[in-house]
């Protein structure tokens, strides 16, 4: 059993957390925390073992009538991993507190690359993460594209990747963000930050990207463009590729999905915990060929694609499994894959509009 | 058992069916659906026998692997009670459909008052549904405003109610709705339906209602005052007699929950299906007392406050229990209540801000 420590229960955490407890090689030593609030509250009702980052507020917890297991420097010494999902730039700071514990850790996508030895995803390059102590699951929107140019690369090669980011401006709970009416070019540079971090994982991939927030919580939407270099006779062949893969939902015309919102709440109707989407959502009449050039749309869940990415990474780095077999069981144990909608005959809609 | 059927499979429907579902003394018959789409893929998931509504479409059903059970015809004849959750002004023309099967039907808050005899809060007059072949539950706005009433009404009397409705434009996935950047008066006229509507459940009741509406998906928020005939001596009699109520949730300063994002936040965290959120929720630091005018705010869940009175309807038109009995086993089979911030000790924070 390999013992995990959360360190940071927040919008990844928790679900990291849940992930980790639904692993049959997997023990939830426990999480950190540093504010009381909903929350911890909610760590408590799971029965997770709950830490505090700041031993000075220990009492602030326990008002609330939560009992408080340990202090975050007890939790990294009883774990054999630790996930570290605290805010972007907290988790450089906490390196050396693993190293201290001699502790080796995974790091989320908010950080610089530099942070570990080795950037993830584990469609990609699991095998990798195998001798580092120090692994980073890229962020949201650069796994997402990730899993997109991986079959892409692997079966027609690719010329270059120009991809435009349309990302939602907070979670649903982040209340203070913006903006609130607004599209805005984040960061107005280009290429924004994603490209170069998808270069982590493909250190040839000529691509760039461009990066805008705008006034929603759902999810990213992702238009992108690749130039192929032997690109198929037909973009069916492309949505039979991508359709095969793992973590990749083909939404198709017939199921009248027509947005973000839409989106979740087919998962919700699923029954999806949280209503999380895990998988890349792909719009199949999106998908289109002109000559070279490939186009289409897909939707990035914000809060939680990265979760079965994280527990891959977990197996990689303690290498008791091979990629193959890591990939199957995270994916069999959080049931993705929507089979509704995958299994089902495609039939293509007249639907197509033109109003603005 | 109660053989019930759900004549309209969407927002409100969809979860009906999974509430009658968990009840030890219903069967669900079936749902019938006017379009297939994922809502109904969803249901075959489920494992819910589909009927059509307009027998022309059933090959569309069919090219998309949906099986299709037969039409709504025939759901409506092997149903002991209907619950109708078509769109609004839909339930009445289908009125004439369930008298032509003798079926006892529950209506929804869209109609108007005249589609049924009575209309309905299963807090309020329970017993008034039992003599009555066709019943129709209040709007979720108008629910929650009368779970609010109730309890006050009993305790101190009340002399008016001035509310003002903050409603959500539409729901998640209704991507069509607006307004995008706009505080809307809707209607413009005042009193706004809601408060007539208040009325049908408490005929006595002096209330007047303004409604708007903002560009959000989550919960409408009501912002309330009620001048009461014989005040309490504090505030927190107040606060304790609304945190007795079975649908209420009295959402706790030290909790750090600032809107409907976070409380749906929450309610995800908990594992509620589809993140819904069946209760009333009052923001404790909201019930304020000057004088005779108690204030507070709450927000309503307008996919699913009334998915519990449905339940109950449906008892107490087949007259089969009694008012708190049909209650406690709903709330029971529903998980209703937030026992973890219920039961915690109350801590207030000094956290007040004024920027705007």
């Amino acid at each position: 059993m390999l013992r995990v420590g959360i360190n940071g229960y927040g919008t990844i955490g928790k679900r990291v957390a849940d992930a980790v407890s639904a692993q049959p090689d997997m023990e939830l030593c426990g999480v950190a925390k540093v504010s009381p609030d909903y929350v911890a509250i909610g760590a408590v009702e799971a029965g997770y073992p709950l830490y505090v980052v700041d031993e000075t507020r220990i009492e602030e917890f326990r008002e609330i009538g939560v009992d408080v297991a340990g202090t975050v420097d007890e939790l990294v010494e009883e774990s054999d991993v630790v996930v570290d999902a605290t805010p972007s730039g907290i988790g450089a700071e906490n390196r050396s507190l693993y190293e201290r514990h001699d502790t080796p850790a995974i790091f989320q996508g908010g950080e610089d690359a530099t942070v570990a030895e080795v950037s993830f995803n584990a469609r990609v390059n699991y095998d990798e993460a195998e001798d580092a102590d120090y692994v980073r699951v890229v962020s949201c929107n650069t796994t997402g594209l990730s899993r997109l140019v991986a079959p892409l690369e692997e079966a027609y090669g690719i010329e270059k990747v120009r991809a435009t980011l349309v990302r939602r401006g907070g979670d649903p709970n982040q209340t203070g963000r913006g903006p609130i009416n607004d599209a805005v070019p984040d960061p107005v540079s280009i290429p924004s930050h994603h490209g170069p971090d998808v270069q982590t994982l493909f250190p040839k991939l000529d691509i760039d990207t461009i990066g805008l927030k705008v006034p929603t919580t759902m999810m990213h939407v992702h238009a992108i463009n690749v130039t192929l270099e032997n690109p198929p006779a037909s973009e069916d062949d492309v949505r039979d590729l991508l359709a095969a893969q793992e973590r990749t939902i083909m939404v198709p015309e017939y199921a009248r999905i027509d947005g973000a919102g839409t989106l979740k709440d087919m998962a919700a109707d699923a029954g999806r915990p949280r209503g999380d989407i895990w998988e890349n959502c792909i719009w199949e009449e999106s998908v289109t060929l002109q000559g070279s050039d490939l186009y289409c749309m897909q939707a990035i869940h914000q809060e939680s694609d990265v979760v079965p990415e994280n527990v891959d990474a977990l197996r990689a780095i303690s290498g008791h499994l091979s990629g193959p077999e890591s990939r199957s069981l995270t994916n069999e144990t959080l049931g993705i894959g929507f089979g509704g909608l995958r299994d089902r005959p495609v039939k293509r809609l007249d639907t197509q509009t033109a109003d603005d």
